[in-house]
């Protein structure tokens, strides 16, 4: 059962119930037992995902556009086409194996959020300061493709559209091939807008360990990200004397377990992964040929980041060495770290206030879009309870309640925007 | 240009040109750029080359026969149902990737051979003491379906046939499906053969060290094959603290790197490997919640495989502690040191001496169909040049002067079979 949510002097109201019903529509769309789901960025599922917004727009008023990298929009005209416009949204696409919230609740919550607002100002005879566009960025998840955050970064210049579109998968399937497959490959030119606001799961313990109900992501970690090749020799496992073996899995290994070690050197700061291994010709009587890894390194602090950089190169050389194999570093995907816009983490701290609530600050070290959009634009992540930090799981988890709550603040933040403009985040909020 | 094979008392005579004729027209099925070879076990490739192989039968007078696990057979009745039968073949099967000479060159020599015999016999009038078989198995390698040696295992009664049916690829396809989709899922029972006789490629550098052209591996290393998979969590590579994270590749990394370890400390007697590995869900993004390694230990000598598996143990339960989650050992394949029929390759050597050479007596430490059958007849691998001992990769080459002069061997072999009758190989050969 969905909580009340409390009064507030804000005069704006969600509707939980209609919240929930978004929710398990767009679940249908890649959702699997257990909560799974498997919805890959220009997939099938995503398709059908995509082409239900879409028809949500239309159905509630919002005029659809889709730009040249797949980004979906939804735009809701109340002020004029020369009004400040505030952007709101998050991404449909998921991990593969991944949860239903990650995501899907941003462009769901900013759906209702809007609409909400739209509503409210409609039944009060008020005039909006702003217009508001619903956001769902291409591959923001960087499963199916890499790297991730790649529709956001297009639009905001950091990444060339041609050099994203040749982008491919696994398979070999090129990003613009999979844009025409599904029919998402659009012609709309959408501008940078005013001010950018995702709404997000925590994906982290904080919240819950807290008992709070809201956060503001306040800075971002950078990240680094390396996709290397080990090039060994292909030989038969059996025959092939130890000492004349060129095994690019081993090199692998090898990275893999001081990647650890160099993480655990740094205690908090320094979180470091590969995710994803790929193994060539990958056959169990065959010594590999080739091993290519998907390294991240992450760290709040620039000059920890840069010096595990560094440590890489250094452990690669020697994996490399060691296993008499060579290395070819494919990509190299920097990411600095930052900070939101002061303005709307104070806006938010101050419509959570007027429900009783304070919020807290957080650093996001997963990216998001809003990471790439605060290149650009004023822009804040929002964040949500995640159950047991979960994320990137069938079990990852935002309680219904908390998903209301999230969802009425956010309306409270657009609401005030519209009613007293955008001045209320450029002239500064309280100290973070 | 093909070397004039050196005149011998003994009265066969094998045509170089037709056996290169063959090799040629055979390696159309699944040859690809710069001499590589895919034609995985059951795929259309070896269907292709399967019914090329049949066409070949019928042609040429054997009768063709195919039994429940897609065993391909060829047999020469030359001296009525009741006389004893040599059966000489490999296996059609390639690794991904892989050459044109490993199992292929084994079967195209026995199919020339027997012919050479067959029309020698004719031509002197003479009758023979045997029945000739040439055998084409399936499923050699394991690079598909494992374990390796699957339809000379079940052959031999080593294996059961509903369980090897219902092995299942990477794609989750079964054996007994991919048999029915290429239309090898045969009924013929054919019985187990008086002796044995594989000609293979070395697959090794040793006769070309020595600068011999022929051999026999008389001694074949035992092989224990572990499928480990280590169960992890699945989490996002950002926000997850490292402590809190359950990696599986972690562990797997581990495990490769102790692994070369060990065989390292063995110096020559022990070969490790992890050929394959599978990351699931292999997103650059989330930390792998599961990875199956595929494990080989090989040595000839019974007390250090032993020794090695209980190593073994102990680093995957160790691995998995360090690493904090959990293991599975899904199956277990242990194949025992052995050695070759002493008749067999006392044969060998006479035929070989007949012709100026001596031969090299080896050890394989790769499986060959030939170990499977050594269990209940006698067997024997006779080995021709590897140039630089390369195997499993396309530049895999033996030349054909050397594919020439070790099938003439083995026609040499056969002929002495048929003439003399078995007696020469069961009534002992040359001390090894």
């Amino acid at each position: 059962m969905l909580e009340k949510i409390p009064a507030s002097p804000v005069a704006v109201l969600i509707d939980p119930a209609r919240l929930q019903g978004m929710m398990e529509a767009v679940s249908a769309f890649g959702g699997g037992e257990g909560g799974s789901m498997t919805r890959l960025t220009l997939s099938r599922e995503d398709a059908d995902a995509r082409n239900w917004l879409s028809r949500w727009f239309v159905d509630h008023g919002f005029a659809p556009a889709v730009d040249a990298i797949g980004n979906q929009f939804g735009r809701l005209d109340l002020a004029g086409p020369d009004a400040p416009v505030i952007m709101v949204g998050s991404h449909l696409d998921s991990q593969p194996n991944g949860g239903r919230f990650d995501g899907a609740l941003g462009v769901i919550s900013a759906c209702e959020a809007v609409l909400a607002v739209r509503n409210a100002l409609q039944a009060g005879g008020a005039r909006s300061a702003c217009n508001f566009v619903v956001a769902n960025w291409t591959n923001e998840e960087g499963a199916r493709f890499q790297p991730s955050l790649l529709g956001s970064s297009v639009f905001t210049g950091a990444a060339e559209l041609d050099w994203a579109l040749a982008r491919r998968d696994g398979e070999g399937v090129s990003v613009a091939e999979a844009l025409d497959a599904i029919g998402y490959a659009g012609h709309d030119r959408i501008a940078i807008p005013d001010a950018l606001i995702e709404l997000h799961i925590e994906g982290g313990p904080y919240l819950e360990q807290k008992t709070k109900r809201f956060g503001a992501f306040t800075r971002f970690w950078g990240a680094t990200k390396y996709r290397l090749a080990f090039l060994g020799r292909q030989a038969h496992t059996g025959p092939t004397p130890m000492a004349e073996r060129k095994d690019a899995v081993l090199a692998a290994a090898y990275v893999i377990a001081e990647l650890r070690d160099l993480a655990d050197h740094h205690g908090l700061d320094l979180h470091t992964s590969v995710g994803r291994l790929e193994v060539f010709p990958n056959s169990p009587n065959t010594v590999p040929g080739e091993a290519v890894l998907f390294i991240e390194l992450r760290s709040g602090a620039p000059e920890i980041l840069a010096a595990a950089e560094e440590a890489l190169q250094r452990m690669i050389a020697q994996a490399a060495a060691r296993a008499k194999v060579e290395f070819e570093v494919r990509s190299i995907d920097r990411r600095a770290a930052g900070r939101m816009h002061r303005g709307l983490v104070g806006l938010a701290g101050r419509v959570a206030a007027a429900r009783g609530e304070t919020i807290l600050h957080l650093d996001t070290i997963g990216g998001h879009d809003a990471v790439s959009l605060s290149a650009v634009c004023p822009s804040v992540v929002l964040a949500v309870p995640s159950v047991a930090g979960v994320i990137h799981h069938p079990t990852e988890l935002t309680h219904p309640q908390d998903q209301a709550f999230g969802t009425q603040l956010l309306a409270d933040m657009l609401h005030v925007l519209a009613t007293e403009g955008l001045s209320v985040i450029t002239s500064g909020g309280p100290p973070q």
